[in-house]
């Protein structure tokens, strides 16, 4: 493990030099040799998915693990738009005035090495090193044991093409073991590894966090709202409520909780119980909600801190928007929030008292991705407030440096 | 403590919303109490003081903690100045092309609550106090044991001119207590408090990165180099040796070791030498560098390693800019390395290849500090790489938010 984090950071320091182009070469070849090598990967992938169903693990598990030829593809082509993407090694970040005659340029950097550590998706082997090398990053890859044949041979062929075009030895590591003490020894080579990234379950997260001595960057975990205020358009909030709930409950951006002004509530709660009833959402409440569409069900004080990332949402009605901004900072993760509203009062104070990575109004919290915003790619959402905080693209995997030229300035 | 950090927590929230305007009111409101109470503060310094010198504390600690007419003016012309400063709340940082029609930004806000841990001068129970509370944040302030008095009034004063002026209680909270279990506990509220930022010795910072449950931004250690290439202008080599060692030789931007070109040191070591010597530096070198400067003592493996933040310079002649590079990456600390040269060539790859906080071209390290490279002020200086990296400022204690406007803009 040693060997490897020590190889990782020789190799990041001539990547570290390396320019685009060379770069969007390496990444070219590793994505025309995954196409080239679709059978041998998808025989490699059938042999974890057959010793996954041997020891029982769930079909949505069994979902996560499976590569087709159409996701092998959605793979390269992930690569393909990150090729396209701006490097954003040696951008200037920041324009300041010295207070002496120098010339004073603040630049992005890559980090050095990145560990990621992550579970199940056998897609994460390929999608991180290449984010992480467009950066200008050399990377050590962990991936879960269930994934362990399609990682191995996925790293195989980026590893052998990425050489090839040119990368460093040691450019892209990966673990092929799936010895739970290597995450443990991984934790503590800071001296060589500059960012983990864990990703995957709250417990793999919460282990790495409290045991690493690498500075941690994690995805987070989300309990999110969507606030339908007194002075919502009503077709919109039920529109964005749905989506919020159901498009795709299984992840951190759906909505677990509905908060609906006391106005409203009378409106929007019996047309919005049938339609989660249409989408087979189970719709736990409190009383007052409760008195006001007879379908929902009595909601226990636990189920406003419950993620449930599943058909199920709590619908709590508020007296007013402060109480619902109470309620979101208590119970919320600081990931993503909604309030449907067109008072733009209303709005700007939702925007400016809700403490979360992402605030949305008039729009789902299904739209938090990288992607979506603009940044091309993401590594995660951030529910941390330092170095990164919501989707983490390009930017986030460097980090920045002064340069300054002087004609022999000293200090007085 | 716990209710301390609570009161922090509510503050901040209070704090996030007041405009620039208000947040200058109560700056200048703590400038102009400081200036009104000269004579109290100086009386409760002048106890500590008293109490040091019982104790037999160097004299070099009495100095930090001596204030006097011309530093508590010091510490309100500092204040005055970070009132001019933008307020980097609310300003816009990305500009991102979604890829549907929604209208996204991503702004700078508040941390939140910020707790200091720092020792001795009593200064910085001011200026943590102002900084933070510019960029909108609460702040926690536990200095020194030596400094208990001096910090207590100081708190006391901009606490009670602060509240007067409109800052919401508890948006300062000073830790009265010099038992050494309240950092203990601190520690561990993560809860209410978000960023931790320890001011002070290698024990201090380093017993709070590794027991603290909040993320840490610490002033990192320096062991700076100044590399004088074969192509440097050697009157200006010796002006900028000369600086980075002697000017202010206690602190973590001067001078540890002097690397130079084989080529240069016959021309350079015997004037610098005699220079230094003029100057009361100790110079110890490797051999060859001892057999050109007769004056040098033989330097230990260890000198390599030692920040001296003395007098003493290590001196090592290198084959080439490479060597000088991985000498700097080997031994260095990440925080402030200079090359002097003519060679454009030569800067860029040390530019690019010397990994630290900052670089300087033909200039001393002594200048990296926020003041001088444009950022109006400082609260360190770090050498971590994320979040910050460098002298930082006014927007290293924000983070940030991304804010999405649609028109029941949903994910398909």
């Amino acid at each position: 493990m040693l060997l490897k984090a020590v190889a990782a950071k020789d190799a990041s320091r001539m990547l570290a030099k390396i320019n685009t182009e060379q770069k969007n070469n390496m990444l070219a070849a590793m994505s025309d040799a995954l196409e080239k090598n679709m059978k041998e990967i998808l025989f490699h992938n059938e042999i974890d998915i057959e010793a996954a169903k041997e020891t029982g693990i769930t079909p949505s598990l069994i979902d996560r693990l499976v590569l087709t030829e159409q996701r092998i593809k959605n793979i390269t082509e992930n690569i393909n738009n990150i090729i396209l993407l701006q490097d954003p090694v040696g951008t200037e970040i920041e324009k300041n005035t010295p207070s002496i005659n120098i010339d004073v340029k603040k630049i992005r950097v890559p980090l050095g090495v990145i560990a990621m550590i992550y579970e199940a998706r056998p897609n994460v082997t390929v999608d991180a090193a290449v984010l992480c090398l467009k950066a200008g990053n050399a990377i050590i890859l962990k991936g879960g044991s269930e994934a362990i044949n399609s990682n191995k041979i996925l790293a195989k062929i980026i590893y052998g093409s990425g050489i090839k075009a040119g990368m460093p030895l040691g450019g892209i590591q990966f673990i092929d073991t799936t010895d739970k003490k290597a995450v443990q020894e991984l934790l503590r080579l800071d001296d060589f590894i500059d960012l983990l990234i864990p990703r995957g379950s709250e417990e793999l997260v919460k282990y790495v966090k409290t045991h690493s001595l690498i500075p941690v960057l994690s995805h987070g975990k989300g309990l999110c709202h969507t606030y339908i205020d007194k002075d919502a358009d009503f077709e919109m909030a039920l529109k964005i409520a749905i989506n919020a709930k159901c498009q795709r409950p299984s992840v951190c951006n759906a909505m677990e909780t509905l908060l609906v002004h006391k106005d409203a509530a009378y409106k929007v709660l019996p047309r919005l119980c049938k339609l989660f009833d249409d989408n087979g959402v189970e719709v736990r409440g409190c009383n007052v909600s409760k008195s006001i569409a007879s379908s929902i069900k009595a909601a226990a004080e636990e189920d406003w801190s419950t993620e449930y990332h599943d058909l199920i949402v709590s619908v709590k009605t508020v007296n007013s928007l402060e109480e619902a901004i109470n309620h979101i900072n208590k119970y919320g993760s600081t990931h993503s929030e909604a309030i449907v509203t067109n008072n733009e009062k209303a709005a700007d104070k939702f925007i400016n008292e809700v403490d979360a990575a992402a605030v949305f109004v008039n729009a789902s919290t299904r739209l938090h991705d990288g992607s979506i915003l603009g940044l091309g790619c993401e590594i995660g959402i951030s529910t941390q407030k330092l170095h990164a905080r919501g989707s983490m693209g390009l930017k986030e995997l460097t980090t920045t440096k002064y340069v300054v030229k002087g004609n022999g300035t000293i200090r007085d």
